[in-house]
């Protein structure tokens, strides 16, 4: 039986020299990769008592939407800057060039929820870091923070000590 | 029993003074919500034989990722240029002011592939006009067209003119 990484397309040098991107793409394309990524998640849940899951955009959004479908849940999105219409709270932090903000809104996640946090990818972890700081700044309470894959490589887990990180699939190095 | 337009917040004046932005994320945030935007729809696919479903980036990715699951088809997603690793094909649209360019990737839809084309929104039909040009010039066929809402208004079925487009909530202004 295929696993999930069988459906990943490895790109080299892409989106610049040095880099090999791993493409969840390839993985969605096909009706068997799509089920299999869904419920590899639905696993590192098993156990797990949670109330919503928040999906960082735009390919967090891919995974969070049929993880919480089928647990239940409610989707709250985590967006860059100025696209959400109600009263947020916002974010900034660093990227490696730069920096990037994030915002959720304010009144979408109550005191004392129990958060999933659901991305495609761990990566250095700046991203996932900033989005719980604004779930518990709202006073949510992260229980668990899904990845499809993890770049062992670039010590994301570092990022996010303290909290319960799972990864489907790990990539040893960047 | 709740509607699914019950779910929807309106916003005033958002992104500019004059518009009525239909928020969709507050459907989202309930389980319930979420669950009924999910088999709505689902119901406007009863009928329809398909192989794969399209979504745009990003609002398209929230309901076509649920969709493709549940009907154990695949998933290829519509993004703006720049940020698909593989070789694509691409086409630049109109915007209010401006332009827009979205693209996907070649080899992810097949000759004869029947499509079905997801999005949250019908406005101007612009995009998904585009994301349909995309999508024939790979030799696939848009089975379907389906928006979570539709602003008749903005008369995006003009853009859309010869396909099967369905849209869950309509509202009749801008």
């Amino acid at each position: 039986m295929k696993k999930l990484e069988d459906y990943v397309i490895n790109i080299p040098d892409f989106p610049k020299p040095g880099i090999i991107f791993r493409d969840i793409t390839s993985i969605l394309r096909d009706p068997e990769g799509l089920k299999l990524s869904v419920h590899e998640l639905m696993h590192c849940l098993e156990g797990t008592e949670f109330d919503v899951v928040v999906g960082a955009e735009s390919r967090g959004f891919l995974f969070g939407m049929p993880l919480a479908y089928n647990k239940s849940k409610g989707f709250v999105p985590v967006r860059k800057k100025g696209k959400l219409p109600r009263e947020t709270v916002s974010r900034e932090y660093a990227l490696e060039y730069g920096t990037a903000e994030i915002e959720i809104h304010k009144e979408d996640i109550r005191p004392g929820q129990r958060v999933v946090f659901v991305d495609d990818l761990l990566a250095t972890g700046g991203t996932a870091k900033a989005a719980i700081d604004l779930i518990e700044q709202l006073g949510g309470v992260v229980v668990k923070v899904l990845f499809v894959m993890e770049l062992q490589g670039l010590h994301g887990r570092d990022a996010l000590k303290g909290y319960d990180v799972e990864a489907v699939i790990t990539y040893p190095g960047k």
